[in-house]
């Protein structure tokens, strides 16, 4: 099965897309578009590409796209702690590094252990943690260092220096497995952590409290939201549309009746599936 | 007045600061976080930084440091249409040109133009918009051409062949001036589109429902949303805070009472500013 996926080599998308796909077949793309392109097209069957957090990509994108493509439609996500290690060339030593390469937002995600370790050595940033930890393979010669992923280091066959030097134990990176046909995913090889429902709606028009009136169908349900985002839409300043995720199986006549309701009250909704959450593993 | 912002020269982000700060000295920096350093530590008296829609920086880290750093506040914020234009070496013609560089949003923001008028041209991914401009003025020889700003085209002396590629012509990027003094920000250059107030909402609990108990506080006295986002918090999954915008000026006992009445359901309230947002140029 092919699987399209935010790349480059390496990225955490990749670590993420090979745990959701383990026999698929990963074809990297350029950007998040691409990964819808590949799906619309069906030049992939599924594709997997950032939700939340990501250091890769604009994942407000991601949503966009979602909103722009209703045929497509989400079948799981998968959650991801991030993770970054230290490398360096194998034949190489920690004490002769005198630059560390990385993406900007990874070295700022690592910012106290270099403030504090590597006072004095200088930083260089680049496109992707992934190209970085591929520019230390190829360089050995440069006395230089990459923050990257496990995958990356095993990937290029780098030294892991320092592990888990992010400022954060909890930082997380949600991504989502998203298809034109919404077969049911299933893994029996992850942790499922829970499942939820994902939808866009689309509020006819910008008046004071209609969120909170969309808002009240789920409340008084006891339907727990776990995401909200609001999304200016590109038909100017001032429309908005939400994504939205309600925690829970989404099974019974009150789930059925708040989507009723929503319509009735004009807001456009876009149901983008019932899913699983899995735990990744970085 | 110093004023860091996200960089490279010539980015979007800088497009916005010498607006905003026609007469700062603009540090650029090289992440997100350090733009909040800059101003923590004083090294600068206020920083711009994108806070929706970027393509330069993750802007889920900008609401987590402004969650991290209660003495940092909002003073205004610059809105921009987002403008990509094809150029190219002056002594360049276009007609020769076998590949085109750029950060790979803005390819992809560009996709349908270049997917049309520049079918077979390869596309190559740079790490920002401002670094393909440099890149194409430093190399009159290779035959390449840059998606960028104006800014950059005028910064690197590149000719712009086409103008306003972007897909949509209604996608603008968000951008805020953050300090510690919170200042009144005020310029007499720029278009006021609106006023608004910024707000972190810390939920003690997960509980079903609690969003809407907020919003109800915001509802019945017709405040307006105008942005809602919910970022995981990092001590685990499952927890979570709100940045908020409520439309209009911030002045009466409504807004006052909207406050304690949040305080008094054990929500925690960082009110980051009640502050102008200005239409900015691309």
């Amino acid at each position: 099965m092919k699987i399209a996926f935010l790349g480059p080599h390496a990225s955490f998308t990749q670590l993420a897309a090979t745990q959701l796909f383990p026999d698929g077949e990963l074809l990297p793309q350029a950007n998040i578009l691409d990964c819808f392109n590949a799906v619309d097209t069906g030049e992939a069957e599924k594709a997997v590409v950032p939700l939340e957090n990501s250091i890769e990509g604009t994942v407000s994108m991601t949503l966009d796209y979602l909103y722009k493509t209703p045929s497509i439609k989400i079948e799981a996500e998968g959650v991801m702690p991030i993770a970054h290690h230290l490398m360096i060339h194998p034949e190489n030593n920690i004490e002769d590094i005198d630059k560390i390469y990385s993406h900007p937002q990874a070295l700022a995600q690592s910012f106290h252990f270099l403030d504090t370790t590597y006072k004095e050595t200088a930083r260089q940033d680049f496109s992707s943690t992934a190209a970085a930890a591929k520019y230390v393979s190829e360089n050995k010669d440069l006395k230089i260092a990459a923050v990257a992923n496990q995958f990356a280091a095993n990937l290029y066959g780098l030294k892991i220096v320092n592990r888990n030097i992010q400022d954060f134990e909890q930082n997380h990176t949600r991504f989502i497995v998203i298809s034109k046909n919404q077969t049911k995913y299933e893994n029996d090889h992850l942790e499922v952590l829970g499942e939820k429902s994902g939808m866009l709606i689309n509020l006819p028009e910008d008046h004071p409290g209609g969120l909170h009136q969309v808002l009240s169908v789920f409340a008084w349900r006891k339907m727990n939201l776990s995401k909200i985002e609001s999304r200016t839409l590109k038909t100017g300043l001032g429309n908005y549309f939400f994504f939205i995720n309600v925690a829970g199986k989404w099974k019974n006549i009150l789930h059925g009746n708040a989507l009723l309701e929503l319509q009735s009250i004009n807001a456009e909704v876009d149901f983008l599936g019932n899913y699983k959450e899995f735990l990744l593993e970085s």
